[in-house]
């Protein structure tokens, strides 16, 4: 496997989104994304969440460990894609926050995070959905991609 | 309203854009949508700055805490969209940015952030613009949006 | 010169990728771009690294200070452009990183960091790419742009 295995998409639909008052935003972006039937693609999203959890992964022990922030805090960044785990659309994402005093914290993004408010962009994209397979190197549950394909 | 209300777009003209020197970074963004005519869209910049002015929302007083950073700091992330806020193009963005070290701070952006160097990805987003009109519950500027629409 | 001066481009191809275990992520985009002729684009990456090398411009001085940092951290965000230098892709890439704690860290990215695992959505952007070149203001290789063009 050279640096990047890739796959080629074509943009679907576009769409900007507000975020509702007190929602969880995995659960948010994924029954969105049922909704909508948007099985891959990428997104986007800036605000402010009332409690956020997030997480790091142990990369030895092989386990996320998290952190349950119970804080107001704005969301610097949100950025993640969307693919098929066990055949159903699946959020990854990852999340940068920052207290009333600028200082910043972030990992990994789990669920129990809870929008105050938030505006998001979703991009679908077009053409075979990357499915995530368990991998042996990392424990992770990964794109099964090992050379360019369309 | 479930999770996320969403409106659909269409992606139109696609920029890559340097900033000026000493330029303010909203100020830049959006005299560059009203030359261009840009009403909805999303943006992406990386860079430095001299100086730079972050805040964060005061969720329980809804008000905004801001912080005037005095010192060279690099871009990390700035992300965020356009849309209208009393008929004309308005730039929302949350920045992170690191000092020499790497340490990072970060949150809303205000005006008085003064671009060492930037460069900018900016996209259109054609069909009806979100429109930003106060919000009871958090005491923000929010798109009107409850429901999916296009 | 006004704020931003802005070059347009049409969107091309778009991919979703892997990058592999133990991978430097400039040189894997870099390899990535040249494999399939992308000359000017954008991209987006999460995942996380086992050591990174991060830096940040020394603006009086006209340096790049670096930090080599050996450990485990989150990718939280690494967002930026592929445009020519010398006639070649070349990329340009910030990073934020957060610990085990989700203690961030960021700056501009350097080679020698190295994948655990990673996702990219890389976006070519069809038109005359930018090239850069010596800025005497700043001491960067910047885009050569002054004015908005197509």
């Amino acid at each position: 496997m050279s640096g990047i295995a890739g796959r080629e998409f074509v943009a679907g639909r576009r769409f900007l989104g507000r975020l509702a008052h007190g929602t969880d935003i995995l659960g948010a972006i994924e029954e969105f994304c049922v909704r909508h039937e948007i099985r891959s693609g990428v997104f986007s999203l800036i605000g402010a969440v009332s409690s956020a959890t997030i997480g790091a992964y142990d990369q030895k022990q092989q386990v996320y460990v998290t952190v349950k922030e119970d804080r107001e805090l704005e969301i610097l960044s949100c950025t993640g894609n969307i693919s098929l785990k066990e055949g159903r659309p699946f959020v990854h994402a990852h999340i940068v926050l920052a207290d009333i005093h600028g200082e910043t914290i972030g990992g990994h993004l789990f669920s129990d995070t809870l929008v105050f408010a938030g505006e998001i962009e979703i991009v679908e994209l077009v053409g075979t959905p990357p499915e995530r397979a368990y991998d042996e190197v990392t424990g992770l549950m990964l794109w099964q991609m090992t050379t360019d394909t369309s």
